[in-house]
C-alpha cells in the first residue's frame, strides 16, 4: 500500500511577524528551501500567516481569515507543483460571513482539486485559556476525523489543542493515517516560564508521543518560535496586540518541534529559540513492523468502548 | 467528594519465588510493611502468587488459578482489616472450570463483603506474544472498565497489557477515578536487552504517563523485579518453567515502578532490579487543579468519536 522508501519530511519551524504577507513570503522561501534539500513532506505551523492574535479578542482580527481556496493555497500551491510536494498549511479559515474555523489543508501536487487542495481538516478542539482565546474565533470542526491518502504516503492532520486527546489521533490513525501532522502555536507565560515551562514542555511532547505508541505511527509537531504580543499587519492595516511589548507579558512559543517514530522514540527535535527546519526520513514499514511486534490494534476491546462518547459516566 | 488530605499509596515492588505459598507471605509481610509506613492505598504487581507462568502453555498450570473470593483475598483482607487498608491484588481467577480470568480485586476494609472485596475487574485486553502466552489462560474479561469508590478515595485498576490502550484510562477516569493501578509483569528479552531494552522501559512508562496527562489523573505502575524463568511450585506440585535456566533465557522483569501526578510528571519512581516499596502521598485536590488549568475534558468531541468502536475506519 505504502511504499518503504524512506520519505523526507520537513517541518517548517519558524517565527511569525506582524504583517501576514512577510509570513507567507517566508513560509514559501522555506518550503522551497526544504523541497531543495529532498523533502517531500512538509508541514507549516500553526496559523503561520499572523502572530498568534487570540491572545486577545478583537472583532478586527475576522477581517484577517480568508477563503480555501485563498491567498494562501495560491501561493503555497506554486511551490507545490514546482517541486511535487505534499505541504500542510494551517490558515485561518473564512467559510461564510460570519463563520471562521481554524483548518489545516492538506495540498498535493498530485491533486487536481483547486490550488492542488486534496483535503481540509477543521480544528476539532477548540481551546479556551488566558491569552488562548480561540472559542471567540474558531468555531468547532464539523468535518470530524479524517486520513488522507497522497503522493507522499497516507497521512492525517489534527491541530494543537487536539493533541491532548487520543480520540482524535486514534480515529485518524484508523482511517489509515500512518503519520500524524500536529501544526501547533504553543507557548509559555513568561511569569510561569521559569517554575512550569519544563514540565509543560514534557507533558506536551509525551502526549504526543504517545499517540505514535498506541497507534504505531509516525507523530510530527510542528511548532513556532519567538516572544510575540500579537501584534497585526493585514493588508496594510495595523491591529496592534492588547499588551505591552514587555518581557512579561505576551507569550514566548516553545518551539521544539520533534518527529517521533512509531514506539514514540525521538528521532529528531528542534531548539526551544531559534527557526529551523527539521528533517528526517521516514519509512512507513516500519509502522508495520513496529505493530507486528507490539499488537495493540490487534487486541482492541471494541466491544467495551462505547463509553467514550459520552461526556462523564456518573 | 474526595478528601483534600493526602493519601499514602505504596507500590509493592518485589520479586516472586517459585512457591506460591512464599509469595502470599512476602506480599502480606510487605503489605503490612506498608501500613505501618502510613500507606493506606497499596498495590501489589500483576499475578504475584506465582512466577510468570504465562511463559510456555501447560494445562497443568490452570491448578493455580483460585476463586474470588480465595485463598489469596482471605489472607490479605485479615491485614485489610488489621490496618485499615484498600488493598489491590492481582490474581489468576478460576471462575468456573475451564473459565479463568487476569482479575484484580480491590479489597476496602470499610467494604462489608466477603473478604473485603469491593469490587474486581478483569483484565481486559489480553496479550500473546513469545513468552508473553496470556491468551492460552485467561478469557478476556467481560466486566468492562470500572471506578471504584473506596475509603482511599475514588480509584480504579486496570492490568498490564491494558497500559498500551488510551481507551481503558479514559473510560476508568470517565467512571469517576481519580487515581489509576496498573498492577503489571512485563520484562526484558536478555537477548533484546541491550539493543531495545531503554526504549522499551521509556515507551511503557510514556504511555502511562500520557494517560495522567489525558485524563487529570494519578497514575500508579506497579512492576515486579527478578530475572525468571516460570518455575512455579504450588500446593507440593513443582512446575517447572519450559527453558533452561540460563541468562540468555527467561524474561528480566524490568521493576522500574512508578507513579505519576495528573500532568504527567513522574513523581516517584523505583529502581530497575531491586525488591522496594515506592511511596506517595497523593492530594486528590491536585486532580481539580490540573482540570482547572489544563480542561481537556471540558472540549472533548463526545460528538465525533464514535469511530472508536470500529476495528478499523477503512
Amino acid at each position: 500500500m505504502t511504499a518503504s522508501n524512506p520519505t523526507r519530511v520537513a517541518l517548517i519551524q519558524m517565527s511569525c511577524s506582524p504583517d501576514t504577507q512577510t509570513n507567507l513570503d517566508k513560509a514559501v522561501s522555506r518550503v522551497r528551501e526544504a523541497a531543495l534539500a529532498g523533502a517531500k513532506l512538509i508541514c507549516l505551523p500553526e496559523l503561520f500567516r499572523a502572530q498568534y492574535f487570540c491572545q486577545r479578542e478583537d472583532h478586527a482580527l475576522f477581517a484577517t481569515a480568508e477563503s480555501i481556496p485563498g491567498p494562501s493555497t495560491a501561493a503555497l500551491s506554486e511551490v507545490v507543483r514546482e517541486h511535487n510536494l505534499v505541504v500542510i498549511a494551517s490558515l485561518f479559515e473564512r467559510r461564510a460571513p460570519g463563520l471562521y474555523h481554524n483548518t489545516a489543508a492538506i495540498l498535493d501536487y498530485a491533486s487536481e482539486k483547486p490550488d492542488n487542495i486534496a483535503s481540509i481538516y477543521r480544528k476539532m478542539h477548540i481551546p479556551d485559556d488566558p491569552l488562548y482565546y480561540e472559542k471567540f474565533y474558531f468555531t468547532p470542526g464539523d468535518l470530524g476525523f479524517h486520513a488522507q491518502k497522497t503522493s507522499a504516503g497516507p497521512i492525517g492532520t489534527l491541530v494543537c489543542w487536539d493533541q491532548w486527546y487520543p480520540e482524535g489521533a486514534r480515529i485518524t490513525a484508523l482511517k489509515g493515517a500512518e503519520t500524524l501532522f500536529f501544526p501547533t502555536a504553543i507557548g509559555w507565560h513568561p511569569s510561569e516560564k521559569a517554575e512550569f515551562g519544563e514540565r509543560q514542555y514534557d507533558a506536551w511532547q509525551t502526549i504526543q508521543r504517545a499517540h505514535a505508541i498506541a497507534n504505531g505511527v509516525f507523530v510530527c509537531a510542528i511548532n513556532r518560535v519567538g516572544h510575540e504580543w500579537g501584534d497585526v499587519t493585514h493588508n496594510g492595516a495595523e491591529m496592534p496586540g492588547p499588551g505591552e511589548h514587555t518581557p512579561e507579558n505576551g507569550i514566548q512559543f516553545w518551539g521544539g518541534s520533534f518527529i517521533a517514530d512509531p514506539f514514540g522514540r525521538v528521532i529528531a527535535k528542534a531548539s526551544h529559540d531559534e527557526e529551523e527546519i527539521l528533517y528526517a526520513d521516514l519509512d512507513s514499514a516500519e509502522v508495520e513492523t513496529t505493530r507486528q511486534h507490539w499488537p495493540f490494534l490487534r487486541d482492541r476491546r471494541i466491544d467495551a468502548y462505547g463509553g467514550i462518547t459520552s461526556r462523564f459516566l456518573d
